[in-house]
């Protein structure tokens, strides 16, 4: 089943009745895995009221400390943000978002719908994690969801996609061709920064900015194993030492 | 505008935060029209707060005494209930009864959308009253939706109703964002095979398979220009003497 395998996590989420609103929200569309990383005050009598029978999500919520644990076996990670992006990202609305986790969690893969703080949002680094962003369309003159308002919304389109009456599902890409894990990800990225770094490629104010630039690029393109291990090959024809 | 047209009418809603959060969920999706009935608290600071920006609806939302008269001059009535279809009403989905109340509305017809206390949700009499049943789906073995989270849910759909023909959610990339033109793509490709070339990369029978790969991979991620020159520039790590 689909909805099993697609986590929520919340980044930061600031006010507890929120964390308690985005349980009952997932559970009334079927979803169960709740993931908080740093949530200010958690666990909470406020989020306990404010789940109103979704209690067992929040008891069994993973609490962590960064994004990036919470998404390490995830290929997909569709990070929910109202802000107009720049291209770093293939943008989907909250409908063909819903449809790409659905179609993507149906063979027992691991999927993630991350939302931000309630004040900021996805912080850039955290989007830049993702690897698509979806946004849920609203009045333009307000779009100031809530937060728990905005789990509803994704987790009832997911719901919609993922009943068989939905349209059809497309065939989920085979083993070879499948986006790599994020872990695998991570192990690329840092195999290409200390060949960078060995060959004084990143020093001086730019650094970060490049590293960024490199992570957007190879994010977007979600480069299965197979494409991985040829670029590990020719980050070693730059250092030849350096395994990963 | 049909939207302007459509009156969200809670009765007896039993949560200040409740109300507050309905006017914040209308608003994101262009909704103004609210009218209580026999509200247990109101106004309150409460409803203010979870309004949180959507006050001006809550200052000129009407209290009335009963569902009649909040519906009077109205023809479309839809009342939103859980409740098992009893065979007196049409019974339609969140999308279908969306897409009447847009319908129905787009004249200068005043519509209603109606939702019971939080507990018990519309009474029978209340029902009564209503000439439709919309249902919102939910996970069968968990159907309690918060009162703001239903309103969200419908308003959501309303506003995906009103605009039929909206356009596609795309990420407008600006010129430094766009990607790049086949021929810079061409250079970048030429480039990297004469560097792999050089380094012995790309002897032996995979020479054509690896550079596919390689292009489909770079292909996929549509760099652009400003990412272009940073692979050149790692390219020229393996290759010093080679420029593009």
């Amino acid at each position: 089943m689909a909805l099993e395998n697609i986590r929520v996590v919340l980044v930061e989420p600031a006010h507890p009745g929120n964390i308690g609103a985005a349980a009952r929200a997932m559970k009334t569309m079927g979803l169960t895995q709740l993931i908080l990383v740093r949530a200010v005050h958690f666990p909470s009598a406020e989020a306990d009221q404010r789940a109103s029978g979704a209690e067992d999500l929040l008891e069994k919520a993973q609490s962590l400390e960064s994004l990036r644990e919470a998404i390490s076996d995830c290929r997909l990670v569709m990070g929910c943000s109202a802000r107009a992006r720049s291209f770093r990202h293939t943008l989907l609305n909250a409908r063909e978002g819903a449809q790409q986790l659905i179609e993507e969690s149906q063979n027992g893969e691991s999927v993630a719908l991350v939302f931000g703080p309630e004040r900021s949002g996805l912080a850039n680094a955290d989007l830049d994690l993702c690897t698509h962003q979806v946004q849920i369309p609203t009045d333009p003159s307000f779009s100031s969801l809530n937060l728990g308002a905005a789990v509803q919304l994704l987790a009832y389109e997911i719901f919609l996609a993922s009943r068989p009456d939905a349209p059809e599902l497309k065939a989920v890409p085979n083993s070879a061709t499948r986006p790599a894990l994020q872990i695998e990800m991570d192990h690329f990225y840092a195999h290409l920064e200390r060949v960078l770094e060995e060959r004084g490629f990143l020093e001086g104010e730019l650094r970060e900015v490049t590293l960024t630039k490199l992570r957007r690029l190879f994010t977007r393109a979600r480069p299965h194993s197979g494409e991985l291990k040829l670029l590990h090959s020719i980050l070693k024809l730059i250092v030849p030492g350096d395994g990963h």
